[in-house]
């Protein structure tokens, strides 16, 4: 892992839509919306002709394949579009492929976009393929996947179900406050609890829901960021690492996480407690919570601590997916990666209105989680974003 | 398009695997022997824990989404592996993404693996899709709508199918002698005229068979090459663009390739007339033709010309597909663009047995096109490589 990436590229302009059940927006419809509040974000301006290459992340194209689709909404042909997938970790990986292409000094500005349609079209093929795959092959469905964990995690650290909500009450209070948001409802320990369960231990408001949207970011090279903003902010590291569960003893960690935290710590040359505000990969609060040890934010069964103490909350001295997370933003697969980084693009200007953390954040992380292969492969993507201005 | 990448990117090992209808091998086989054989085609060695990262190039992983086949395949855990997908040209795309990262110094040693399942699992899905995107939804199957580039070419250049049938016999005639080629028989042009139609005017012959198939390269920085190899070639330019039908008036081109190339070309610093030799997407053999003249090998409707005056056969001045292209080889899609760099490699190191060129080649280029979007959009990718021994 080079240090040479370091502080190469620039995020210059992100943007994202309302996520939610977006019947009434095409797929295209949703990127290009996306696609024009990044635009509209960069705070000099940008001719879309200066655009060399875009990089679409969604795993499930609703016309056929390859990025065209993103050239229908952008209207930006001629171009290199490419399209990345990978699980539920699509968004970040493709941003992280259109990092390197710009760190490698060949293109000046390029569009990441990230866009999943889950509720109809592509729905019913990404449910039924989940279904088909997980549960009816060798697998389990993803429910089914993360209650293996949180009983693992609460057998080995004496951990309870009302412990375990504290991550639902925290991330479903930031998401009344956050515009984008699908799912704006405050709910209790008491609420978590009486939900009906989805799959033990892991009831309704543990669960982050089906969910439309689209998220897109514009980065340079980091030379040329002050042409476009005042308030560049700079990819300093980035980790991506896939694993099997077969080679590990237990369901109490995902590793690939920890292997991916490790590259991106390494290249950014920060450490956990460097981190001041967060996106982590909540689609199950029990995922939450192991990430925060995962990501060496907590020891190995201690994650709790950190919301009991107040540590991650929104006016914290870390907090932790201020944007209400995946459980009450939602999860449109493409989409979750990039608009995190969007998030913590606005948190590092101090640009997050209701949400904005209070702790004047210079460095973020963000943490995206992929399940592959009838659930037996993980993988994982980890970003370090920091101020540069 | 920046002259920093040119030069970069060395490739130090290629492999793949017999193409043809592989009913008995798994997908993860197939990846594992491609891989294998790159592995065993450096010729210093490499240790598998060199190789930082990886991109899977496949249009439809059998078994779910993201990279994880290529872990369990290869067992190279731990490390971040890609998918990317780009229609016909996801091989040649995942090359590309591969590339950047190399380039901007992340990562010292790449793995690439391209692979296709198109005769079982993924074939009934890949032709069912097809068949449901293109003909059931608003478009057309892709013989069709090659057949009406075909009419449009053989209408404006006043072009026969006699002509474009010599595509056809050359690409057969070097596929006889091509050990990994899926069909491996001569036809004349009686013979092509006489296949029965399967979109007019392209007959059996003019059309690439569906083919399974897997290839893979290993790449690294270019001053740590010669640890290595001492017959490393290098990457001198990549191109990649994306275009809409709609936007042009007539389908005797693919824009998509003229711009793709152009890129390549400008990060080259070389011109079309010094391509030695090339493989170039034949999917059909009017595609080659057109791409004669997109690629600037030709001036447009003058492509006949080369094939008349044995120009691009074997044992010209500009050798083009001595592999037998897709038209011989077949064409399993995500692995395609990565079988032709293999072949390239292989060209430019001396390497290619029976079907080594003669003319010393020094610069090598290869071109993969993809449709998508029911047929209305297309893109094109285009690399260049050179000897750098």
């Amino acid at each position: 892992m080079k240090n040479t990436f370091r502080g190469k590229v620039a995020i210059i302009g992100a943007g994202m839509i309302q996520f939610g059940e977006l019947f009434d927006k095409s797929f295209e419809t949703m990127i290009e919306e996306a696609y024009l509040n990044a635009l509209k974000s960069v705070d000099k301006g940008l001719d879309p002709q200066e655009i060399k290459a875009a990089w679409l992340g969604t795993l499930y194209p609703p016309q056929g394949n390859s990025g065209v689709l993103l050239a229908y909404a952008t209207g930006l042909f001629e171009i290199p579009i490419t399209r990345v997938e990978n699980a539920c970790a699509t968004g970040s990986d493709a941003f992280r492929n259109a990092c390197f292409a710009v760190a490698a000094g060949v293109y000046d500005v390029a569009l990441v976009v990230g866009v999943e349609k889950m509720r109809d079209d592509g729905a019913g093929h990404i449910q039924r393929s989940a279904v088909k795959q997980l549960w009816g092959g060798r697998g389990v469905t993803m429910p089914a996947f993360f209650g293996l964990h949180a009983t693992a995690y609460m057998h080995k650290y004496k951990v309870t179900r009302e412990e375990i909500a504290l991550v639902s009450v925290k991330n479903h209070c930031n998401g009344t406050r956050y515009p984008y948001a699908h799912y704006r409802f405050e709910c209790s320990v008491e609420d978590v609890l009486k939900a009906p369960y989805i799959s033990y231990p892991l009831g309704l408001y543990d669960c982050c829901p089906v969910t439309d949207g689209a998220a897109a970011v514009i980065i340079c090279r980091a030379e040329r960021a002050h042409k476009y903003t005042d308030k560049p902010v700079t990819v300093l590291g980035s980790g991506l690492a896939t694993e099997t569960f077969f080679r590990h003893g237990d369901l109490t960690s995902f590793p690939a996480t920890q292997y991916a935290a490790q590259q991106a710590y390494e290249m950014a040359g920060v450490r956990p407690e460097d981190i001041d505000v967060a996106e982590i990969h909540d689609c199950f609060s029990i995922t939450e919570l192991i990430s925060y040890e995962d990501l060496g934010f907590a020891e190995a069964g201690h994650g709790v601590q950190l919301l009991k103490e107040g540590v991650v909350q929104l006016d914290g001295a870390k907090p932790i997916n201020p944007s209400g997370g995946l459980l009450a933003k939602g999860h449109p697969i493409g989409a979750t990666g990039v608009a995190q980084i969007v998030e913590l693009f606005e948190q590092l200007r101090g640009q997050a209105g209701p949400v904005q953390v209070q702790n004047s954040p210079e460095i973020a992380l963000q943490h995206n989680i992929g399940i592959g292969r009838t659930a037996t492969g993980s993988v994982s993507c980890v970003h370090i974003l920091g101020q540069s201005f």
